[in-house]
């Protein structure tokens, strides 16, 4: 089998010495490529750079940073090869430094905004998202200044990553994977059906921070029927995986 | 020699899956701890999670992720012993973050402040600064919505970590850092007597990272006088800090 593995979690810069970053070791993605790959499968792994890696053969390593790095690194990828299935572990930003705003900026903004708009008229919020998005200095590869007591730092949604897999392999099984922090069972299995809907993923590995620690890992698998089954630690997970993307594999020669 | 070395960069949660972190990689802290180790000295080496570690025996280290461990870890082993000299070469978060925001709620916000405030009066900053810092959603255990296009993430100032050095142990010598970006030489100069001043350091490292790449790291060592040494590479960097802090402490017996 052809495997493309992302494991481990992006990063977005905010000036030239800070960034926002998402936790991921990447201990999942890794276990997951060696399971496939003591198999014989083939491994592409696309990783962030403190990640955790494989310590198979037969695993090719691509180191990114961001999403948009990610995004070009997945669409190069998938016109050039064609993978069995797609693994899509890696912890993917929501949101990037887009300006960075003082108190003053947003002062100066408002004030201006005063000066020209009738503030009697009812709905004036969308002048002032405007007023706030324009008012933004452009980060730059200065490092910020670090003189006022307080500043906004401006975000803006990253693009949906997982959306260019099927959109340019249409017949690679997708595994995407939902993440949540101290909700109930339902809202987890809600969450991961939807993910599974709108990315037209095959499987989601659906999981709650509150029960992952040290060897403990509980995820469940769904489908669009449901739960296909659950695991509780990483090395579970991994074969769970394995068993349903082979399974479904060896249904489709 | 009993010296305490600070290395790597401190990370500041924002949710239970993304930080804010500093990119410091801790390697010339490492050099630097290494440097002293092995001229006898027993160092206590306090780091962020990632950072390198030196190889040395006579290295005790204690790992911290955020400012405020850095700042209470910092308070207790200079409390409990006395130290020749303080090496503090960590890259300390400026800011944390301390709300979210969705323009929404800052548009909602400065709404209900035009239809209270008299907007012809001079100076509305103040009333702006408490409506933008009341508006925000405290930051709890949970991971952070991703429905909104935009996001706001109100920073605040971290405590000056450096200033508790000299207020707790006013005879040990002090070794800041000062790194900009892209910066002139006179400017960086400038900024390095102002950090040595304001903190009572004894020696300052001002360095820019324009002049940072692979083995390359050019740097100058300051004191009140102005310039004492200029280095080009981390191995330098050290020898010339192990060089001045020995003669200094010499010169004290």
């Amino acid at each position: 089998m052809n495997i493309l593995i992302t494991a481990g979690g992006t990063s977005e810069s905010i000036d030239t010495v800070r960034s926002i970053s998402n936790h991921a070791t990447g201990r999942l993605g890794a276990i997951i490529a060696d399971t496939f790959a003591k198999a014989g499968s083939h491994i592409t792994y696309v990783c962030s750079e403190h990640a955790m890696l494989p310590t198979c053969e037969n695993v090719e390593q691509i180191s990114i940073q961001n999403v948009e790095q990610l995004l070009k690194t997945l669409e190069t990828l998938l016109h050039e090869r064609s993978f069995d299935c797609v693994i899509h572990s890696m912890a993917v930003s929501d949101y990037r430094p887009q300006t960075v705003l003082t108190m003053e900026d947003i002062a100066e903004a408002l004030m201006k905004l005063t000066q020209q708009s009738d503030f009697s008229q009812e709905d004036l919020l969308p002048d002032i998202c405007t007023a706030i998005l324009n008012a933004g200095k452009p980060l730059n590869d200065k490092k910020i200044s670090s003189a006022a007591s307080n500043m906004l730092l401006l975000l803006e949604k990253t693009p949906k990553v997982i959306r260019c897999i099927k959109a340019i392999q249409p017949h690679t099984l997708l595994v995407g994977f939902k993440l949540l922090s101290q909700v109930s069972r339902l809202e987890l299995l809600d969450a991961g059906q939807q993910l599974l809907r709108q990315n037209d993923c095959d499987f989601v590995l659906a999981n709650d921070l509150k029960n992952i620690k040290d060897d403990t890992h509980k995820a469940f698998l769904i489908n669009k029927d449901g739960i296909l089954q659950d695991a509780k630690t990483k090395q579970d997970i991994a074969e769970m995986i394995f068993k349903y993307v082979s399974e479904r594999l060896e249904e489709r020669k």
